[in-house]
């Protein structure tokens, strides 16, 4: 049977080096590892993944659950997630919930089975009279809403403060009926509840009514649903002269539909989002949004999470970071003569 | 300690049900599943996965490598696969490759070293001279271009097909000067390449020259680039009508740049991609596209490897599978006075 020192002979390199190479650790130079797998092939060289790891206790893989991988949010964190991990050295399992409760229990049971070293779970379903099935012996960190003051790592969005910034920009640009698309009200602590609170204080805090009928609910954050809003807002006609969308998908939508009913933006109506998605430059118009700095959120959940893994017993303090936020003002909420060419994406 | 029989007279199931719960098995119950999952809660109930794994030889999670999870297309790709996959028991998780090939040649070798049961490998980093790479010995699917007549099954998308297809559609609607944008030429075997020749066909089988002029090479199939090119494009002025893109993505940066250099969709420069995309049915215009039935070809490349897995040791005759294919004809390619209205997504 072939060994790593074979191995190492053939390529001309350290065992340590040939061990890096199978750990996947980062710091290997590019050349070296080309080489170092090359001989792997030729000598026909297995590790026992399945066996290094019953002995180490590791799996060398996190889960990462979140309720859609086809969602632009998800697919940007999910792959600032894998890059982060893998400058820990570690593999991402990704799990769809759906945003149903049982699923991300499930996805939580699975990591507790020593499926996953640790789990990195975005959660929609679940709610503070969970928090006791957080109580969890192995590494988590849950990330997205601000759901759980409890006793778990938590990398939270700038939900509140974010949301009365976008409706605040709004109101900056001369906005005075601003309608809020947003999902179904959960609880205070769902990423609707918090941003619609967040929506309420800007208004407030202008001297604006909170008008209800300005308020509009959808079943699910999607694109369908931010199109049938806007059409219904359109043909309701109560004046409506911003959109506060909780999520950019939610605005692609919105702006659909908005087009659909023939209102112009940014001229008749001006509409911000909120997760800075790649797409939302390239709308025509340009959609303005929150940057909640996805890069760093991701980065610190696997930070987070890896120095769990690495002191299991160790009673570190629980953290809770909350992202920064900017605002990102594009084409959808410019003002002026020129429309929607007066302001060009960053 | 609590075993598989204690739980299940908790729960008030069989010990099969509750080994069905474990393993993931599509038909139980949810309250079923609830139930069982609580109990193993309540009994502080462990699996040892990696125990169990090693004895069956097995890790019941595939691995699937991608370029990048961020971009729509493979977002979409990873979310059937992940679905179909799910169907099977099996999990996945998701290596990104960055569509270089020694990190694609690292997917490979993983899976080979028993990480995963299998592996589906969305390959574009890897050609034709790879081929004796891909002559493994684990479940291995190559899924995406059409590169390999080799040793290994593969599930192809229609690319010269569709993209005969889109072309031939800007023609039926009109077009004489047809651009394309696409990636660099890196052989016969590419999607660019393949895409191109679609292209070349359809403009000769309607009398039309390719001009030289009109092929737009991007270093990246990204929204940046698709904009770029638009804008050099419109500025070059080679009088172009129409723009078939190599991917949706790409048709979302083109969208951008010709509204940035002041042409309209459609009315001056009707625009078609291939993907079909979610966000393409709800961009203003929303774009006309090549739908290749995303989530059969996921169904598929799942149902293959799964077949592999089941019967490692059986000499399957070697398939390959090419995705059906549809024009979606939306109002990026409308005609008539009515333009950009003319026609509703469906």
């Amino acid at each position: 049977m072939t060994t790593i020192q074979d191995v190492a002979r053939a390529a001309g390199v350290s065992a340590m080096t040939v061990s890096n190479v199978i750990n996947g650790h980062p710091n290997v130079r590019p050349a070296t590892k080309e080489r170092v797998m090359a001989a792997m092939t030729r000598l026909d060289y297995r590790v026992n993944v399945a066996a290094r790891n019953l002995r180490k206790g590791r799996t060398g893989t996190i889960g990462l659950a979140v309720p859609e991988i086809d969602r632009p949010y998800y697919g940007r964190l999910a792959a600032a997630i894998i890059a982060a991990a893998a400058r820990h050295g570690l593999r991402v399992a990704v799990e769809q919930t759906g945003a149903v409760r049982e699923n991300e229990l499930e996805a939580l049971s699975l990591s507790r089975n020593r499926l996953y070293d640790g789990l990195i779970l975005s959660t929609v379903g679940l709610g503070p009279a969970d928090v006791d099935r957080l109580k969890v012996d192995h590494p988590l960190v849950i990330l997205g809403e601000r759901i759980f003051g409890g006793p778990v790592d938590h990398v939270a969005m700038p939900n509140v403060d974010g949301a009365r910034a976008a409706t605040r920009h709004l109101i900056d640009r001369g906005c005075r009926r601003i309608a809020l698309v947003c999902g179904p009200r959960t609880g205070e602590t769902d990423v609707s509840g918090l941003r619609r609170t967040g929506y309420a204080q800007a208004l407030e805090e202008a001297g604006l009514p909170v008008d209800p009928d300005l308020v509009r609910t959808v079943d699910r954050l999607t694109m369908a649903a931010g199109a049938r809003a806007a059409r219904a807002l359109a043909s309701d006609d109560p004046g409506v002269d911003g959109v506060f969308c909780v999520t950019d998908t939610v605005a692609m939508g919105v702006l659909r539909g908005l087009a659909d009913a023939g209102a112009r933006v940014p001229d008749d109506v001006k509409v911000i989002g909120f997760d800075d998605v790649e797409e939302s430059a390239y709308l025509v118009p340009s959609l303005s949004t929150i940057d909640p700095d996805h890069d760093l959120m991701a980065a610190r959940a696997v930070d987070l999470l890896a120095a769990r893994i690495d002191c299991p017993e160790q009673p570190l303090e629980r953290e809770e970071f909350v992202s920064p936020y900017r605002v990102v003002a594009r084409e959808s909420t410019a003002t002026g003569p020129t429309g929607s060419r007066a302001e060009r994406r960053p």
